[in-house]
């Protein structure tokens, strides 16, 4: 099933200034192979639905194991039926 | 990896009353052994990360098999490496 | 215009315990006058939606003033014209 | 007090396609005087918090005025201390 979400990553207690991990959970998802568009809140992407849910996973997997102590992300998931979702096709 | 969650299914264009899709989502999550509590604005939940995110897409699977045709979930996502994080000890 | 919300204060950089903040972020929206219903992820909270939003904004002040440095809220909030919303209203 | 906030309006049972509401919603951000950058999940925002909050009540007050029946706005709102906080400041 395809999907488009918007993934925010949110360390808590990496200090004041979370770039690097901010940076670091990008660069995973560019790993990932989803479409990937990025701005001030977050990181929007298109994809399968199990590949994004995936890359997210890793995001958390991977960020705890390079030392993160405490992770949030926000993933809004949008699927529908009656098109194939893009993130193109949100665009205003 | 343990986690807890939030998860917020929204259906859009089921009608201005959501109620019987909302319903189903937590149904689903319910049959899913995550920890579970619900509450005005979704319900919460506890279990292994994979296991939720498992969950979330089921949610997606089965509600749009079921008639739904658009669906946003909002997820919030939350791990930590310096305890198991559990719903009983976010609360205040 | 009566409204339900969901309020998440998330503070960055004051560490990984986020408790005392949050605790006081929930004494302030019980000092609004709202009706207020906590769960793990966050308060919902049901009133007047200017009354709402004066209680975030003076979460983010009163959390700044005493000495937070880094404020993320999540709301959610919610508005309808066909009936009176309130956070019974939406219980399952 | 400067923030950035990221505002998604999702309006309920206003039909599968709701870009039109979206789209009305997006004008009246642009009418608010902020600093804007949109998205596929929203609208990113910078200015005042309270210039934020009071947009977010209009686009509120404006679409039930029009016709929306239900209405979720989904605000991530930010504010620090250690600096002006700012889109471009945000960007990876």
């Amino acid at each position: 099933m395809k999907a488009t979400a918007e993934i925010q990553a949110i360390p808590i207690g990496a200090g004041v200034s979370v770039r690097r991990e901010v940076q670091r959970a990008h660069e995973l998802l560019q790993q990932s192979g989803l479409i990937l568009e990025t701005h001030a809140s977050g990181t929007d992407v298109e994809g399968d639905l199990s590949q994004i849910l995936h890359a997210v996973e890793r995001v958390h997997a991977v960020l705890h194991a390079e030392g993160t102590v405490r992770l949030l992300t926000v993933v809004k998931l949008e699927t529908r039926t009656d098109k194939v979702p893009t993130l193109a096709g949100k665009r205003l």
